[in-house]
């Protein structure tokens, strides 16, 4: 097979540096030459324009430059290749960093002391141990596992959600929607790793958040959503930590993005906002990946994580 | 030999639930029946009121009811039999958590992020990768080396500094005072967890810190100390954060505890201040330690974590 030539369409990145990256072995151009350009075998895309894809001939595949593809899914004219997700070390490392980062946060009380700190209050309140405290990781994909493993090592229980069955050690696993409710009933600090799909849009709402276990000095279970915003309802997750059904919030990704000056989780005193960076992609990191598996399908041999169309991941 | 007594002389502890689970093995008084009581055999304590021990005939040991034993060598009258310091899973997990917790703020850029949300800017800074940051530990003993085991998994590198040469897998190590220059030099979160002895006392100096490494785009060192206060000079960390030296620190002991409400430390926007509570000795978890090894000290076994007099830890 011939070496194929590289459409890059991103929206919300900079093209630069993966141009540069990918210019190394391929031919890249940013703009079809013409609506049905046949020169052009592979795209790689961060929400490419609706029906920029559909017309070229001869398209082999589509690169999402995430781990998420719901962005990919949003174009009505989406052509019939296979679609790629990165998996890569790189960007794992990134969103385990966060997601302990964000647990030990909650666990050791940070907003707690960062208020005492203020108020110049030399006090130390009750600790828990980390082995009283379960972790609730909704989506036990290749980022979620990789999350598990490193609170495991740090003492957390932790129990795991997909939707398919898949056993991993130390961990309790529960899947498919019949099994959502016993998981979240033994869960303290929910962390959201799943994908956004039609059956997890909207997913976190206060139903669900009412359904996080209650326990007695602890004060009310912890959201950590570094998934996608649509998974959640904003409103909801405000209702909770009005109420006391959550204690306090890490929210990476938001029902609109960048989130609008106008929204009250901005300064809500116990939620912790970042603007959707728990785990970047780096090109210097994931072009090389890429570029493996371009020259890998050339000589014939299969394209890995490829998205499965129907589950929409 | 005969089931001993128990001397429990705590200061700024509570001794209620140490007596209570104490008492549930051994006879537990909290003042000795004259000065030279005999029928005590062990004494269990923070911050012994000075010259207490020194003149019962029949004193064994003495228990630290923390990891650190500067506050027993304190004591001017102190009696000459074996200290046993604490060593203990529950203890350790805790300050394994406090160190990545830090480790992982000041990485993450914890600060800045929350000065944006303060300020509501949408904006993700660049972002290093784990593999690019050397945390160093000064003090590769028990705590050291169980929080460098998790930093490895999350991605750092580790370089470890101790009095004594020990290797350890994954870890840059280094020993003794001939090395601790090469060490900060290729440091750039520095977290102090070494005993206070008359050799670490006041280590934590200006000159030390400017030994961190310098990168460009990192801009400047962290400091995380949750060993002793009385390793650092408070006005050197505030002098070293002024001029750009430190970037920022994480400090969970002081020169003076409680820290004094005229301290800069506690206003101050790049330092993040807790009251010694890194990692807090629980009674539940270490009592029956303690009185396990009373037992199979009776028993005519050697006692195990007894403190090097001439090393004072
Ligand atoms: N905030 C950020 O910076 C950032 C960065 C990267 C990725 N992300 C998000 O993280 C997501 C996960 O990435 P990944 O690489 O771990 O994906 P993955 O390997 O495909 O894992 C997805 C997990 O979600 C589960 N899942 C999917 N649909 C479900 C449903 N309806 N009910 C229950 N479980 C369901 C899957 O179950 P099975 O195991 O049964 O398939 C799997 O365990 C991405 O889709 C993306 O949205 C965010
Ligand atoms: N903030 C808190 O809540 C909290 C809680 C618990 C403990 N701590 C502090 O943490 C300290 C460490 O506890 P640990 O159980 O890990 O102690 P440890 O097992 O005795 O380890 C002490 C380490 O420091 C090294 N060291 C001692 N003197 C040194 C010197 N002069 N130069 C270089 N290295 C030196 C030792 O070197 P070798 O390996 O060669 O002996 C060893 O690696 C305690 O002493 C206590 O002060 C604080």
């Amino acid at each position: 097979m011939e070496k194929g030539k590289v459409l890059l369409a991103l929206t919300g990145f900079h093209p630069q540096r993966w141009r540069e990256l990918l210019s190394a072995e391929r031919e890249v151009v940013l703009e079809p030459d013409g609506p049905s350009d046949p020169s052009i075998t592979y795209a790689v895309v961060w929400k490419q324009r609706p029906n920029l894809l559909s017309k070229l001939p001869n398209l082999r595949a589509i690169f999402s430059i995430g781990a998420g593809v719901d962005h990919i899914f949003a174009d009505p004219g989406l052509p019939d290749v296979p679609i790629v997700k990165v998996v890569a070390d790189n960007l794992t490392q990134y969103m385990t960093e966060y997601i302990v980062w964000r647990v030990l946060d909650h666990h050791r009380q940070g907003m707690l002391y960062r208020t005492q700190q203020r108020k110049k209050i030399w006090h130390e309140p009750p600790q828990r141990s980390a082995g009283d405290i379960s972790v609730g990781i909704m989506g036990l994909g290749h980022l979620g596992r990789a999350a598990a493993s490193v609170l495991l090592s740090l003492g957390f229980a932790v129990n795991g959600w997909s939707r398919t069955e898949h056993p991993m050690t130390g961990v309790s696993t529960y899947a498919g929607e019949a099994e959502l409710i016993p998981f979240l009933n033994a869960t303290d600090i929910l962390v959201v790793l799943l994908p956004l799909t039609p059956q997890t849009q909207g997913i976190i709402n206060y139903g669900v958040l009412k359904e996080l276990r209650k326990r007695n000095g602890l004060g009310g279970a912890v959201l950590i959503n570094a998934g996608r915003g649509r998974l959640q309802k904003d409103a909801d997750i405000l209702r909770a930590l009005e109420d006391g059904t959550l204690k306090e919030a890490s929210l990476d990704v938001f029902e609109v993005e960048p989130l609008p000056k106008t929204s009250p989780l901005w300064s809500h005193p116990k939620v912790f906002v970042t603007p959707h960076a728990a785990a970047t992609s780096d090109p210097a990191h994931l072009v090389p990946i890429m570029l493996q598996k371009m020259a890998a399908f050339e000589r014939g041999e299969e394209l890995e994580n490829v998205v499965d169309r129907d589950a929409g991941y």
